[in-house]
Order: C-alpha cells, then sequence, then structure tokens
C-alpha cells in the first residue's frame, strides 16, 4: 500500500513548515524567556500545596468554579493590583483570563478585525502582532517612536491622513508601558493627546501592558484604560514577564459589551485552571515583593548587556538606556543588515532578533536587532555579545578592531 | 464627551455575544465534567511537589526545556502508554501537547480545511467539532451509527457517492472508541473497513480518542492510528476525561511532515507549562492506576442514571447501555423536542444537552438529548431526572403519570 500523502490534503496558504527544535542557542538573546534564578520557586511551590489541597476537586469541572472568564481569585486579584497599580477601576467581571497575552491579541483581532481592514501599530513593535496582522490581511500603518513612546504629531498626521482616504482605523496597538522593542514609556502627556486623538477620530485603542511590571523605579504612568474618559480601551496585560513565561496565563480588561462578544470565540474550553490557581494563591501574598527583587536582578542584566555592547562594538552599537523591561533596542551601522547577522551569528551560537521581524518599516529595521538580556547569565551575556561583535566582524567590517581594543584598555 | 461605541468597529458575522456565567445548573447534565470525588487530589499534590521543587526554574523559559512540542517527559509517557493501550508505535517527537483536544481540532483543520471543503463525520458526533466546522464553511456528511459504531456501508455509499461529484472529502472524523454522543465502539471488523476504503479513496482519516481510557472492560481495540499501513490517520486525544477537564491538556499523535506544518500554526508560545510538568510527573507513578478506580465510579453513576430514567420515564427513554464513558444517549418520544425541553427543564434547574446540537441530521437529533452523568451526585441524578420527567410531561405529555407510577412500584 502506498503511504498517504498528507500534503496533497493542505489548505492553502499555510506557513512554511516548522524545523524540528534542538535547543536553545548558546548565547539566546531572543525570546521574553525570564531568568531562572529570579523565579520564586519556593512560593510558587507552597502556592501550589495549599490551593490544591484546598481546591483541588474542583478541577474535576471545566472553569473550575468560576465559569469561562477564569479563576475567581486571581481575577480578584488582578482587579484589585490594576487600581493599586495603573489607575484601573475595574470589577472581577470586566477581567477574562486568558492563555498568555498572545491569546488576547487573539481575541481582540478576532472581534474586531477582517480582511482589508487597517490599523495603527507602533513603527517598532512586537513580531508576533506583525505576523498576526498579516496572516489576517490587514493593513499595518506604523507610527515612529522617540524616547518618549509614539510620536503623536505622527499619529495625527496618520489619522488625518487616512481619514482623507476613507479609511477609519479599526484600532490603535500600543505597548505604552515599557515598550517592546525599544524600551520606552509613553509619557502621560502623550497620553492624553493618544486618547484625544483616538476620541477625536473614533478609533478603539488596544493597550498592550505585558511590561508594565518592570518598571525600573516601580512607577509608572496610570494605564491609557484608566484616563480613557469615552471607555474605547481595550487593556492586556500577562503574568510571562513578572512571574513566569511558561505558565500562560495573560488577560484582558474591557467592558462586560466587549468581553461577552470574545468569550464565544474563545473555544477552548477556559485556559489551564492549574495555573490560574497557583497563581490566584501566589499573587495576593508575594506578587508586590517580587518585583522589586525581579527588577533589580533584570536591571543588573540590563547594565552587563549595555556594557559589553560598549566594550565589544564601542560606538558601532548605538541604543537608549531602557526604562525597564527585559531588551535592548540596538542599532548597529548602516551597513549591517541585522537578518544576515542572524543567520551567521546562529551558526556561532548566538541568537538576536532581526530589526526587520519588529518594524513595520523594512528599511528602518534593516541595521537593528533586538537583545533580550533577561535569560541568559551574565558569563554568557557577555561572551555571547564578543562572539557577536566576532561574527559581525567578519561579515560587516564592524565593529572594527580599533575601537574595540581602545574600549577594552579603558575597562 | 460620548462613550465609545464597540459595536460599529466589530468584525461581520460574529457568533451572538455570550450570556453572563451564573453558575452551574443545580441538577448539571451537560459538559464533559468530571466526577469531583474521583480526582487523584493528593497524588496531584504530590507530583506539583516533586515537580516543582526539581524543575520549577525553568518556568522561566518558554517551552520550559522541551520546545515547543511540550514538555518532553509528558509525551515520553504518553508514546509508552499509547504503545501500551493503543498499540500506536510512535515516539516523543511525533507527539505535540496542546491546549486540550480543543486546540488538536482547531490545529488538524487548520491545516487540512479551507472554505468550501467537506468532511466526513458520524452523524451523531461531538457539538464542537460541528459548530468548528460550522464556522470554517466546511460541510459535514453525517454517517449514521449502529452499535457497532460508524455504519461502514453507509459511508462506503457516501464515499462513492462524493467521488460521483468529484468531491474528496478532507477527513473521516470518527470517535471510535467511546463515541460521543453514542458512546458506541467501532469494532475491530469495521476498523479495517474504515482503514480500507479511506484507503480507496485516498482519504485521510481523524480518530478523536479523547475518551477512550473510560471503556468499562479497560479493554479497547487498537487504535485507527495503530492499525493503519498507510498512516493517513491523524490521532489525538485528551487527559481530560482520564485526569481532569480543567487542566487543558490534549495532544496529537502524527508524522513529523504533518505535525511541522501545526506548528506554525499553535501560536500560543507553549500550553501550560504547569499541567503539563505535574501530568508528566503524575502519570507515570499513577495514570494506570487511577483508570479502573475512575471507571467503577462511573459506571456507578451511570447505573444510577439508567435506573432514574427506567423509573421515571419508563419506556418514554430508550438508550442502550454504553460501552464506557460519562454520557448517555437518550431518545424520547418523536413527540418531545429536545431544544424546547432545554429552555423548559434549565428553568427548573435542570441542564441537558438538546439532540439537534449533537447530530449532522436535525431530524433525527430532534427527540434525543445526551445526558453527561459524571458530575452529578448520584442524589442530584436522580432528583435531576425527576424533575427533568415533570417538565417533560407538562411540556409533552410524556411520560405518562400511569408508567411512572408502574415503575415506581416495581421498585
Amino acid at each position: 500500500m502506498t503511504a498517504f500523502d498528507f500534503s496533497q490534503a493542505l489548505a492553502p496558504g499555510l506557513p512554511p513548515p516548522a524545523a524540528k527544535w534542538t535547543g536553545f542557542a548558546k548565547y539566546n538573546f531572543i525570546g521574553g524567556h525570564n531568568d531562572s534564578g529570579l523565579l520564586p520557586v519556593e512560593a510558587l511551590v507552597a502556592a501550589a500545596n495549599a490551593v490544591l489541597k484546598r481546591e483541588g476537586a474542583t478541577l474535576a469541572t471545566y472553569g473550575l468554579d468560576s465559569g469561562p472568564q477564569g479563576y475567581r481569585p486571581l481575577r480578584e486579584f488582578l482587579a484589585s493590583k490594576l487600581e493599586r497599580t495603573a489607575g484601573i477601576a475595574c470589577t472581577a467581571d470586566e477581567i477574562l483570563i486568558v492563555s498568555g497575552s498572545l491569546q488576547a491579541l487573539d481575541l481582540v483581532n478576532g472581534i474586531l478585525l477582517a480582511r482589508g481592514d487597517t490599523v495603527i501599530i507602533e513603527q517598532d513593535t512586537y513580531q508576533g502582532a506583525l505576523t498576526r496582522l498579516a496572516r489576517l490581511g490587514v493593513r499595518a500603518v506604523g507610527i515612529p517612536l522617540d524616547r518618549d513612546g509614539m510620536r503623536m504629531d505622527a499619529l495625527a498626521a496618520a489619522l488625518a491622513e487616512l481619514k482623507n482616504r476613507g479609511v477609519r482605523p479599526k484600532y490603535i496597538y500600543t505597548v505604552p508601558t515599557v515598550q517592546n522593542p525599544t524600551g520606552t514609556i509613553l509619557s502621560e502627556a502623550r497620553r492624553i493627546e493618544l486618547l484625544r486623538l483616538a476620541g477625536e477620530y473614533g478609533v478603539a485603542i488596544f493597550e498592550d501592558d505585558c511590561y508594565s511590571d518592570l518598571v525600573w523605579d516601580g512607577s509608572r504612568p496610570p494605564a491609557l484604560y484608566a484616563m480613557s474618559r469615552n471607555g474605547g480601551v481595550i487593556h492586556i496585560g500577562s503574568f510571562s514577564k513578572s512571574i513566569a513565561p511558561a505558565l500562560r496565563v495573560g488577560y484582558i480588561v474591557a467592558p462586560w459589551d466587549v468581553l461577552s462578544r470574545m468569550l464565544p470565540l474563545k473555544t477552548d474550553a477556559g485556559s489551564g485552571a492549574l495555573e490560574q490557581m497557583v497563581l490566584g494563591e501566589f499573587c495576593p501574598a508575594h506578587f508586590d515583593a517580587h518585583q522589586p527583587a525581579l527588577r533589580r536582578g533584570l536591571r543588573k542584566k540590563l547594565d552587563t548587556l549595555m556594557d559589553a555592547l560598549n566594550e565589544q562594538f564601542g560606538t558601532a552599537a548605538e541604543f537608549d538606556d531602557p526604562k525597564g523591561g527585559i531588551f535592548l533596542w540596538v542599532k548597529l551601522p548602516d551597513v549591517v543588515d541585522t537578518q544576515r547577522l542572524y543567520g551567521a551569528a546562529l551558526a556561532a551560537g548566538v541568537a538576536v532578533n532581526p530589526g526587520v521581524e519588529w518594524s513595520t518599516d523594512a528599511a528602518h529595521g534593516k541595521s537593528r536587532m533586538r537583545l533580550c538580556f533577561a535569560n541568559p547569565s551574565p558569563e554568557a551575556i557577555r561572551a555571547g555579545v564578543a562572539a557577536l561583535a566576532e561574527v559581525c566582524r567578519r561579515e560587516f567590517g564592524v565593529p572594527d578592531r580599533i575601537a574595540n581594543v581602545q574600549q577594552r584598555t579603558r575597562t
């Protein structure tokens, strides 16, 4: 009997097949991984113990005893935490727990977007947002950023230009508080202006706040959701960066009118309950205390990374000191094509995110790269940056050896 | 400022909004819930303790140390378990852990189906499979079942008829081992015939095995995946019925050629890791011992349900004793419209699944209903069936009071 040929049965337009996973790169500067040494393992074990002993039998029902919006104690923690830190006044009924903020992206897109729609997005932005929009056949209009986040003059011009053409964008997607990948924080003045423009043009705001717990000094501007006077904001967040990414727990904050349209698209019979239960138990007692420790550890790694870049790349690597988070957005000399660098570096055991994947503007992204510093050890950060500089020099002639030696003699 | 109106921004064709969750019905005969008293809570607590203490720090990386296919120890347990129980020879590399078998349905559909396609499906089948196909714009051709599962004469006729019209179905979806909702097991002779027909017509088989651990006597025919000689089968399963539904852990078994097409559609950055870790720790030691205890408990509840139906409905309720599982497929007199019964019963605190939602044939489903018996207590089963009979008598005149009394005097 001839073997069945699945390839003839495949739907048209599928993405290329995945490559087999062969482990993380030796020097891994990609992915939103966290620092394994900073994970609050003992407290998570204690939380798992307590909550499973007390409520483990509720795992027998889909949604536990909390229904499709997710474990109620976790939603109640979030309501109080969001009020305390982000100024958001909402109840547990306006929160939907989801399987990581990626499911949040899918649900927001699911209720709002149709093929041919237009959205506004930060020019440098999360790759997963861009790939989703591309798959949905939605046009992403990129707005440039500066050190205070999305530029409001550029946003105003884009909205006016779209309106002239009869196009109302479905939303303005923004990561206003520790932007991915630039690490900027949208200033409060700009938040006011963003809300004003969105109101004027009748456009919803899609606020992705998943890094907002990682502002170095622990203080953050109020969320757009909190500042909005017309209620036209959907707010999403995650425990991936503040606790642990593998848990896959995120959330959406929106009025019931909006959540009630998302729930029928959430056809997964609920997100993983054990994660929700453990976080619901852990967070009220430990979340607040965990964040400063986590931030201190991450800040130290960022310093290590910036020192290593200065040492190895000299002036060839330009970057701003990010206001928080787990990544650094680096500009290399124009001669460097980071997509090509990516391939050569990976062969040398160094994984980086090429900028072209994190920007709506290929020319702007071409010589930029994103470096995630949370996961590698300080030693790996230093050795990885040295290996990357070596590859970059071999492939593109920069950084030159002189600058490197000059830097080194200074340390 | 006027409030933002999200309704003007919604994508066209959304499902109706969800109603607010108000708790489970008092007598809850819907949903694949399990028996909370049969949940192995202590062993799960111990597993969580052990695995988190040993490997908790790996939660800092997406996919733990196992990559996008899921926690490797769990995949290794599955490979050995599937060989032992279902005769499937596969390695951990041919298994993809997913967020419940619902994500498995989405991924299989995602790689194979396009709008306008046709699939073959059991006439009485899982509602979630039918609603997915409807949303995808895929035509579902239903094949009637009898006590040995899908009827092969009807399948042969449907395949021939489709071929005459130039239609090659994308797959034959079947729940062959404890079928949902009929509780039948496809006989081994029919499995051979099904595989022969699928091979002859060049159609893939989509085998949903999520109830196969719940065969009363613990013995099951080999999986279609194991029996296939051309490799044209995709096999999915779940821990929802064998351990706990709220965990949301399922799996797909398929050749790498097929899995490699699914992985790029699994854009969730991995399924919940804590659930996978706990199951990976629990299962090698406890899975096998847990199943017989669970089956004995479920069988007892089924007996309670069948007794209650006999007592309350007499001959008005027809059903076959299912070969395993958590539900009973009940035929009421033709005069009963179970969709209408559903509404009236819910008002009286009794939730049932109307048959029309679980069948490709509305006329066939009209007077049928699915009753899940795993979750309610024996007392709730008896009281719920009595309340249901009362509503049914009031609405449709059956069961008549005489039969009821006659039955009662016999007990």
